[in-house]
């Protein structure tokens, strides 16, 4: 085991702050090919497992029924922005099967994207149930609820089909029983299971090398992944940077963040998995880490490798106060 | 030296993110009544320190002879949320010294509290410097040049007259000279000066119990006190931590973060000073760890002990998922 994930943030000549982490490379077998700090310790992953979240969708026959295209499953695996083209799907997607935005159970909350959030606010309309960043995936779910003929009240609870499904697709890829995981309810109402960082690496390590699983189990696999790289805005939002890995990394990675500082990404070329938790949930920190893994392992886009490995710390007016970096301990 | 603050975040049954940090209670003679962590490394105080800052304004003569109040000196020790009244009342102050918002050099951002930002974009307004979280800091910085004919521009300089009657300030409350301070550049463009935490909490103990200063300096320190307690809202604002400690403890506690997860504290009862900082810049972190150490020294007032030692973790839709608390090992 290697000392943790250390990411540093200074301001002038200082180390002003200072985050630790725990980060896994993991091949689908279970094998362990990197570890920084305590990789058996539980983690919620939070938002951060939704492409296996959306296995249950595209495995049910729902995209093919219904219509649905990349950008639909992006939104299914994304945590968006609140832009006006991720509503908007949103809403048409929910058409599609039947079901409006009273069927969500994600509550709503402001668009994350200050832009967003201003245009709604100047227009003098209040956020609705498609502006929370997981209304994508609680429509995936809507959807495989309607599939399967099942009811879609309640689909947020441990023991409905929906939140079933989701943890047999997660014991598949971890090879771990995800119905003994203890669990937390996340910020839109689903359970989030307490999963050791290593399993949840190695289950990011099945979809990105889907060899191991069943045929429609890695179709699905391939299918998410290609979706998350052509539409890289529906994971995440204009300047995000999920979107901007995705997008410049077509077929070589496909990330995903959650909050409180978890990290995961599908590394299909190299046929491994990472996954990552800063201790504190800080999520610049987070990206920072994924940024420097990406670059450790040879697949951090040129075009980017400067401003998302040490990205600038500014002041009101835009002065360049000071950076973010890994640590030399780590991987500086 | 005991061990470090450590402040936990649950969600259901799992700690899922933890902050660590450092703090000291100390008198004014620099004597350290608590310590947990290193205190003697250094940390930027951000706007912990504005109280001190203050002190330059209120003994300029500047409060007389422009008719400030409370509600003037309050501002200057905050950061504020940009509410109607923060924002006009700088407007206000700035037309007494014949200036205006132009003068300002902290630049503009949004205000910080939602209900204000929302009134600002429905109106169609765009944010101005006054509505900068520090624009009341700025209004004194402004008003002791004018108090002593020096040029305004330029104020935020490190050389400027303005800033190096700060250090003087500063090398007397604490006892070292700040001078020697390696320094960065604050998010207001104002320098802050890297402080060895002990020294930061000493400085503030001699603020609490001043009895050690000249007449002068003790009676500044004494009505910037009475001032943040008087005006608490004008601190911070609506609903803020800060504000609502400094209206529960009038004549007992005295209370002010800063960026980056500093947080500081004046206890004249009890003749001593409190600084801390957790690492990773975690203000909901600091917020706990104060309310810890203020429990811990017998001054948490009783109806909000409950709220903010153990401060809920809600879900969108409001549901009670978790709570943060110190962990055990600290003071928990």
């Amino acid at each position: 085991m290697s000392g943790p994930v250390v990411v540093e943030v200074t301001r002038g000549p200082l180390v002003e702050s200072r985050h630790e982490g725990i980060a896994a490379v993991v091949r689908p077998d279970g094998t362990v090919v990197g570890a920084w700090g305590d990789i058996d310790r539980a983690v919620l992953p939070r938002s951060a497992n939704k492409p296996i979240q959306a296995m249950a969708l595209v495995e049910s026959g729902a995209v093919e029924r219904f219509g649905l295209g990349n950008e639909h499953i992006s939104l299914a695996c994304a945590s968006h922005y609140g832009e006006k083209r991720h509503v908007e799907t949103v809403r048409a997607w929910l058409a599609k099967v039947g079901l409006s935005e009273d069927d969500l159970e994600c509550g709503a909350h402001p668009p994350r994207l200050q832009a967003s959030l201003e245009e709604l606010l100047r227009s003098g309309a209040t956020p609705t149930a498609a502006c929370n960043n997981c209304s994508g995936k609680h429509s995936g779910f809507l959807t495989t609820a309607v599939q399967y003929g099942e009811p879609t009240k309640g689909y947020i609870k441990y023991d409905h089909p929906v939140q079933r499904r989701l943890r047999e697709v997660m014991s598949d890829l971890s090879g771990v029983d995800a119905d003994g995981f203890a669990y937390g309810t996340d910020g839109c109402g689903i359970p989030t299971l307490a999963t050791p960082l290593k399993v949840l690496a190695r289950a990011m390590a099945s979809m990105a090398e889907p060899s191991r699983l069943s045929n429609k189990r890695a179709e699905a696999a391939t299918r998410i992944r290609a979706a998350m790289n052509a539409e890289p805005y529906m994971m995440a939002g204009t300047g995000a940077f999920g979107s901007r890995i995705n997008a410049a990394l077509p077929g070589v990675a496909q990330v995903k963040g959650g909050a409180e500082g978890v990290f995961c990404a599908m590394l299909p070329t190299l046929g491994v998995g990472i996954a990552l938790k800063i201790w504190d949930g800080a999520a610049r920190a987070a990206e920072v880490a994924m940024a420097t893994l990406l670059g450790h392992l040879g697949v951090l886009p040129a075009e980017l490798r400067d401003e998302i490995l040490h990205p600038p710390v500014r002041n009101v007016v835009g002065l360049l106060v000071g950076e973010m970096h890994p640590a030399k301990s780590w991987l500086g």
